[in-house]
C-alpha cells in the first residue's frame, strides 16, 4: 500500500499543471490591476478556507436540492430575499442568463407579446426566440458626447403601452452596462396600471439597497422579477446570479419550471456557497464596506475633475462604481485608451467602446485600485493636451451619437425573430447588405447588445455602423471575416 | 492605510462562516464515505493549488470567449475532442442538461419527430418541449430481479424506424444509471442508413474508452452527438459536462447558437480548468488510474461473491463502477438497504430504488472505499441470513419488475407534451388519477427518469406504482402532499 501510494503522489506531481491554471497563474503573478468583473476583485471575503474539492459535493442527503429545496438550500434563497426584500428568491447557478430566460418564459405564454428595451443582454432575445414572441422595443436617449444609451424612462413606457394594447409584459435593464439607471418606482407604476409584469434585468445592481448613496433596489421598487448577477459587483464567484419575484401576475410553479429547464440538474455547491458569503458579507459589513468604497469614489473624481481632456460620464441617476471614461480631445478613441491602459499602466479595463473606455470599481477593490487609476489617467490627460496641440487633433473627435441615433430611427423589423433566426442564410458582403434581412445577431460583445437583430433588415446606416466599429478594432461578433473582407448571414429570400 | 487595513481584517475573522460552508465543514470532518457524484470524490487529482479567487478570471484578453472560442479555451477543447476521438467538443459549464438540450435542439428542426429511450434525464423532455417536437419512445427491456431498465438495443430501434418513417433524430441513453450499455456501433449504423442523426446521453460514461476492461466511448462508436457528464465518474467539478459532434447530419453553426441560448455568458474559469485537468490526468495516467481500479474493483467483487443474500447486479454489458445492490432474502428494501448503509456503516450511497442501492466507484477512489464496502456487505448479508430464517421473509420480495413492465405497457400519449403541460392544471387525489391527462412530470430523483409525462392519461397501473414508490419512502417529485394525502396535477378538461 505503502509503495503504492508514494507512486502515486510522485506521478501526481509529475503531472503538468493544465494550460489554463498555467497560463492563469502566470497572469495573476504580474501585476495587471482587474478593473473588470468578477466583482470580488480576487478577494473572495468569505470563507474560502476549504478545498474546492471538499466544497464539491452534490445533493446527499442533509444537503437539500436546488429545484425542489426544501431545507439548507431554502434558508439560504429566504436569507437572500430578505436581504434583498422579495418574497421568494432563487439562487442561479447559470448565471443571469438563466435567470433571464426563466423569467421571460414564466411572465408571458408562449407567442405572447412583450415590450423590451432594445438594449437587452442576448439573452432576454434568446428568450424571445425560445418562447417565439413578438417583440416590441423601448428605445431609449443617448448621451451625445459619449455615444451611450441612457436608460429608459416611464414616459417613452407608457406611450410604447399606449400605442400596443396586446402587450403582455415589460422587460427592462437598469443599470445599464454603462450605470443608466432607471426610475423603476415610475415604470412599475405605469406597467402595473395595465395589470401585466415588470421584470428588471439588474444584473449590474446586486450592489443596490445596501448604501443611502446607491440606489434602492427594484425589488423594493415594485418590480415582479429582478434578475441580479452577482458576480458582477459583489464578492460572489463568476456565473453565480439570483433571481427574484414578487406580488401576484407571476405563476410561480412556472416560474420554478423554467428554473429547471435552464438549469444543470447538478448545480455546484462551490458556486451556491460563494453566493451565500457574497450576500452574507455585503449586508452584514454593508455600512463599512460601501463607506469606504463612496469615500475612495469621491476622492478619486474630485482628483481627475483637474484633467483638462479626459472626462467622466456623469449623469443625473448613475450607478457608483462605473468609470465610464473618455478623451474629450480626440486624440484617443475608446479602443486606444483600453490598449494604453492596459499596455503601459497594466490596467485591465471592462470594456472599449467607440469613443469610451469602461472601468468597473467595487466593494472589493483595495485603494491601490483608485490610487493607479488616478496616476494613469493623470498622465493620459497631460498626453492628450501635448498631442492636441501638435496635431491639431482636437477637431476629429471620437463621436458615435450620430450613427447610434440613426440606428435607432432606421431599424425596421421585417420579419419575426424565431422565424428568421431558423430560416435559411446566405452570405453577403457588408457592404451589400442593405435591403437584406438579417439572419443572425450582431453584437459586440462585452456587452453583447445586438446592432441587428434577425428579421431586421440592413439599412445603409446600420452597415456603416458596423463597418465603423470593425474598423475601430472593436469585438464584433457575428459578422464572417473572409480574407479581411467582411460578410453578414442574410435571410436566404429564395428558401 | 494600515489601521484600516488591520480593521478590515479583524472585521473579515468576524464574519461567522456561512452556513452551506460550515455544514460541508461539519460533514467532510465527519467519516461519511462518498459512494455518489461528483466522480472526483474530494479528490480533484489536479492542480487546485490556486486559490479559488485568483482562478475565477472572466473573458478578458488572453482567455478566449467560450462562446466563440479561438485561443486558449480553443485548445482546450481541441485536446478534449482528441483525447475522444470527436470531430470538435464543447465545454459544459451548465452540465449535461446544457448538452442535452443543445444537442436535441440542434439534431433537429422545432416541431419536429424525435424517437427517445423512454429512461432519459428530464432534461431531454425539456428539449422537446422547448422545441415542442413530437416525441415516439423506446422502451428497454428490464432486469427482472433488480426491476431496473436495460439499455435499448439496435433491433429495438431498427423496429421503431421501420414503423415510423417521419422520424428525424434518435436520442438513447448509454449507459443508463445503473450501468447498463448500449451497442452503440449497431445503433449507429441503422439509424445512419436512415440518413438521420444519433444522440448519445453518455452523461455516466466521460470514463468510456480510457482503458480496454471498459466499454468504447461513443464518439468512436459513429454517434453524431455525445453528452459525457464530467463531474459524474471523473475528477472534475460538479456542474461540469462536455459535448462533441462529428459527421456531416449535424448543422455546427445551429449547434454553436443552442449552446450559447442554453449556457451563462459569464461561464465560470474555475470550472473550465477543472474540466481541462480532469481530461489531462485522465488521459494521461489512464493505464495506472484504470488498473487501480480494476484490480480494486474485482478484488470487492470476488470477496462479495461469497455472500449468500446479498446480490450485485451483472448484465453482459455493464460499466464498471456501478455496484447495483439488492437483497435478494426480501428483508431488506432498497430504502432500507439505503439507510442502514448511511446509519451504521456511515456509506453514502448514490440512490435507492424499490429494490436496490446504488453505490459509484471511480477512478477517484481510494482502497478504503473497497474495503468499507465490502465489510459492511458482508456484515448485512450475514443480518439477512439471520432475519430471513427468524421470521420467514423469504417469500417477500422486494421486487418490481412486473409493475415496471404495466407501465410500459399501459402508457398512452393522449396529447403532445408542450400543449399538455402548458395547460391550465387542477389537482385530483392520487387513487383518482387513471383516466385524467398527466399536467406535469412525476419522477424519482435521481435518477429523474418520469414515470409519467404531461399529455399521458394515468392508468390504475401507474397510480399504483407511483403510491408504491410514494410508501417506500422514494424521493418522488412532482407529486402534492396535502396534509398525508396525494395529489397529482392533471389537465382541466373544462379549459
Amino acid at each position: 500500500m505503502f509503495t503504492r501510494d508514494m507512486e502515486q503522489r510522485k506521478s501526481e506531481r509529475n503531472f503538468k499543471m493544465g494550460e489554463l491554471y498555467r497560463k492563469i497563474k502566470e497572469y495573476v503573478q504580474e501585476d495587471y490591476y482587474p478593473y473588470h468583473m468578477p466583482g470580488h476583485k480576487r478577494n473572495l471575503l468569505g470563507s474560502t478556507a476549504l478545498p474546492v474539492a471538499e466544497i464539491d459535493i452534490t445533493e446527499i442527503d442533509g444537503f437539500d436540492n436546488l429545484h425542489n429545496a426544501t431545507q439548507v438550500l431554502k434558508r439560504l434563497q429566504d436569507k437572500a430575499a430578505s436581504v434583498y426584500g422579495a418574497e421568494e428568491s432563487f439562487y442561479l447557478v447559470n448565471g443571469s442568463t438563466s435567470g433571464i430566460l426563466s423569467a421571460v418564459s414564466a411572465a408571458l405564454p408562449a407567442g405572447g407579446k412583450l415590450l423590451m428595451a432594445r438594449g437587452c443582454h442576448k439573452s432576454a432575445y434568446h428568450a424571445v426566440y425560445l418562447r417565439d414572441l413578438e417583440v416590441k422595443y423601448l428605445w431609449s436617449g443617448e448621451n451625445e458626447d459619449y455615444g451611450c444609451n441612457l436608460a429608459v424612462t416611464p414616459q417613452q413606457v407608457e406611450q410604447a403601452l399606449l400605442e400596443d394594447g396586446g402587450i403582455q409584459a415589460v422587460f427592462i435593464v437598469s443599470p445599464t452596462y454603462e450605470g443608466m439607471v432607471a426610475d423603476v418606482a415610475a415604470i412599475a407604476r405605469v406597467v402595473h396600471k395595465r395589470g401585466i409584469p415588470l421584470i428588471v434585468d439588474e444584473a449590474h445592481g446586486a450592489h443596490f439597497g445596501f448604501h443611502p448613496a446607491w440606489p434602492e433596489n427594484s425589488c423594493r421598487l415594485g418590480a415582479d422579477l429582478v434578475v441580479h448577477s452577482l458576480h458582477k459587483t459583489l464578492p460572489s464567484m463568476t456565473q453565480t446570479a439570483i433571481l427574484h419575484v414578487n406580488g401576484e401576475l407571476i405563476n410561480r410553479d412556472r416560474l420554478k419550471r423554467f428554473l429547471q429547464i435552464y438549469q444543470s440538474s447538478s448545480p455546484s455547491y462551490v458556486l451556491m456557497a460563494s453566493m451565500e458569503d457574497a450576500i452574507e458579507i455585503t449586508s452584514l459589513r454593508a455600512e463599512e464596506l460601501f463607506d469606504a468604497f463612496l469615500r475612495q469614489w469621491n476622492n478619486m473624481l474630485r482628483k481627475l475633475d483637474g484633467c483638462k481632456w479626459i472626462k467622466i460620464l456623469q449623469e443625473e441617476s448613475m450607478d457608483i462604481g462605473k468609470l465610464v471614461i473618455r478623451d474629450s480631445s480626440g486624440v484617443f478613441s475608446g479602443q486606444q485608451l483600453y490598449r494604453l491602459l492596459q499596455d503601459r499602466f497594466h490596467l485591465q479595463m471592462e470594456m472599449a467602446a467607440g469613443s469610451y473606455v469602461l472601468a468597473m470599481f467595487t466593494i472589493g477593490d483595495k485603494e491601490e485600485a483608485y490610487e493607479r487609476m488616478t496616476k494613469a489617467l493623470l498622465e493620459i490627460d497631460r498626453e492628450c493636451g501635448k498631442k492636441a496641440e501638435a496635431a491639431s487633433f482636437g477637431n476629429k473627435k471620437h463621436k458615435t451619437d450620430a450613427i447610434y441615433r440613426n440606428v435607432r430611427l432606421s431599424t425596421k423589423q421585417r420579419i419575426p425573430l424565431k422565424q428568421a433566426w431558423d430560416c435559411e442564410t446566405i452570405e453577403v458582403a457588408l457592404e451589400e447588405s442593405p435591403q437584406h434581412i438579417a439572419g443572425e445577431f450582431i453584437y459586440l460583445y462585452p456587452p453583447g447588445i445586438p446592432l441587428i437583430v434577425p428579421g431586421e433588415e440592413f439599412t445603409e446606416e446600420i452597415s456603416l455602423l458596423i463597418k465603423r466599429d470593425i474598423d475601430m478594432g472593436c469585438n464584433v461578433q457575428g459578422v464572417i471575416n473572409h480574407n479581411g473582407r467582411f460578410y453578414v448571414k442574410v435571410v436566404d429570400k429564395r428558401a
